[in-house]
């Protein structure tokens, strides 16, 4: 018997506690070509909301009783699969459960010598070939533009952010405190950053800190904080559609000002991906991303919850803007 | 002295008659370099809905006093100007007026032994560019994919749909009156074409129309029917915003359905245009458009006003969906 959390019940809103269910299940028998895995660290992260609705996302629904799965970093304690020997640390996607037997396809060895083994949760796993591949192909920063950032201290935003500063850009990032404020400007060297909370005047603010206008705007949370920043787009704009968090609670259809008109006058460009979409290419990312965190240009935070029980909460906290970078639970 | 029509005061919502005024004006002296025309068609278009207003657009602003201006075919009548000689014909920008002297620049001989005249206004002209540009370099349309066009029956539109046809794809038009529905089908051969203003449930014809959804937007209205057509859209659609007619005339921000949830769920692509971001590829796009022409692959329509006092009417009627193909007034 082991531990697993399940979707209890969908969302209406804001998560809650009780959305969330933890039973007992009984783990099969490690038939050829299954693992026993103990998870280390697994992922909390904001496309999961879309997950726990009963609409059509852009991934797959959880079914009501169904565990949780997301990201996750787990040892393995047995194995019946080819290439994988207990001992070895993978990354997959895996159930919300303390213990864990299953197919080894999928998972993939990660290797502790080129970073911790969280790494493979955040910069050099979803979260930063998100950036990598948004910023690259729908981006196409060029050398001195301005590029602002929204969830900019989140795990895809801190990457967005450092990438466009290695390529010579004037960096804005957009966050929720003082602190994570803090921490862009004076640990990744953004050359602005803005808490839209505590600002009185986000659109003065954003102008005197895009002197330049708005070149490309990598988007990760929606709402009205993308309506100021799609109002002082420059012409030939792009705008990378990655997260709408804002949005993701919503129980209406979101309305706002139409965007049309905008990307019209302005010959933009607006474009949504999901990182899956450039699956065959991980290897060229992730090698892109690899060398840069050993040669120490990129930078890597998270925020650590700890124990099991601690998921929901944990999950609940990306819509409260807790989190520092990726946030990850440890078990 | 010559007569012009220039604009009164800027539009309040749909133009009006008492915006425009005609008066009587000098022309300048025949000096070196300049031209005197005589206008022979003069094109009345949506976007210059947008140089009426006080704030920026995507073009300059005419100036309350200025004659109005777009393009046109005029008669070269007396020529300072090298390689233009009196008696040729010549599609340039130009200012409403019955008589007409200016500098030379910027006006291109038309060639009457390959299309008629009114054709360098319309298919072998701006809208014929427009759509030829918008379609390959946003569109990317692929054999077989389903495109939704609306304004269909408009001077872009008709192009796009036949270029479409061109290519093998399912092409649907959205179109406000049963006449230009029966053109779209039976004289362009659209594979459907449905009448949004007596349309009950435009959802539903819409889904009938594309029973594999909608893999191209060919957007020139905006508003509620392009709402409608987003909602259907596949994965990797590309979303061509090239007019947003029902929304010129708009008093204040137009506000709906906020359209990142959906490029998001779906990883697609909206752009904005202008066709003269294309302007050094002019004659390639011209090149092709003349052999579509000339080989009876592209048809052309347009609808005529007659007489230099019908300018301001046939520009209000263009709101009024009163057009089929290129609204032209000739003088």
């Amino acid at each position: 018997m082991t531990r697993q959390i399940t979707l209890k019940s969908r969302p209406i809103g804001l998560p809650q506690f009780s959305n969330f269910e933890t039973r007992e299940v009984l783990l099969p028998e490690l038939a050829k070509g299954l693992v026993r895995l103990v998870p280390h660290t697994l992922s909390v992260d904001p496309y999961m909301r879309g997950r726990m609705n009963d609409g059509p996302s852009y991934v797959a629904q959880f079914n009501v009783g169904d565990p949780i799965a997301g990201g996750g970093i787990a040892l393995i304690t047995e194995s019946r699969a080819a290439g994988l020997v207990a001992g070895s640390f993978v990354q997959g996607f895996i159930p919300w459960q303390e213990e864990i037997v299953m197919d080894a396809a999928g998972l993939n060895i990660v290797d502790e010598t080129i970073a911790p083994l969280d790494y493979y949760l955040g910069i050099l796993g979803m979260p930063g070939l998100t950036a990598y591949f948004g910023l690259l192909e729908i981006g196409k920063l060029k050398k001195d533009e301005t590029i602002v950032i929204s969830g900019a201290a989140g795990a895809v935003g801190i990457v967005v952010g450092q990438l466009a500063k290695i390529q010579g850009c004037h960096v804005v990032g957009i966050a929720g405190s003082d602190s994570k404020v803090d921490y862009l400007l004076n640990e990744l060297n953004f050359d602005k950053a803005i808490n839209y909370k505590t600002t009185k005047d986000l659109n003065a603010a954003l102008a005197e800190a895009c002197p330049s206008g708005v070149d490309v705007y990598f988007d990760n949370v929606g709402g009205e904080i993308s309506d100021t920043i799609l109002s002082q787009i420059n012409k030939f704009a792009r705008i990378i559609i990655c997260g709408q968090i804002a949005l993701y609670n919503a129980t209406s259809l979101p309305t706002g000002p139409r965007i049309q008109g905008t990307l019209l006058k302005k010959s933009a460009l607006m474009q949504g991906f999901i990182v899956s979409n450039y699956a065959e290419r991980y290897p060229e990312g992730l090698n892109a991303l690899a060398q840069l965190v050993v040669s120490g240009h990129l930078k890597y935070t998270n925020t650590i919850y700890h124990g099991f029980d601690k998921l929901p909460e944990a999950f609940i906290a990306l819509f409260e803007g807790k989190n520092l970078g990726k946030l990850v639970v440890k078990l």
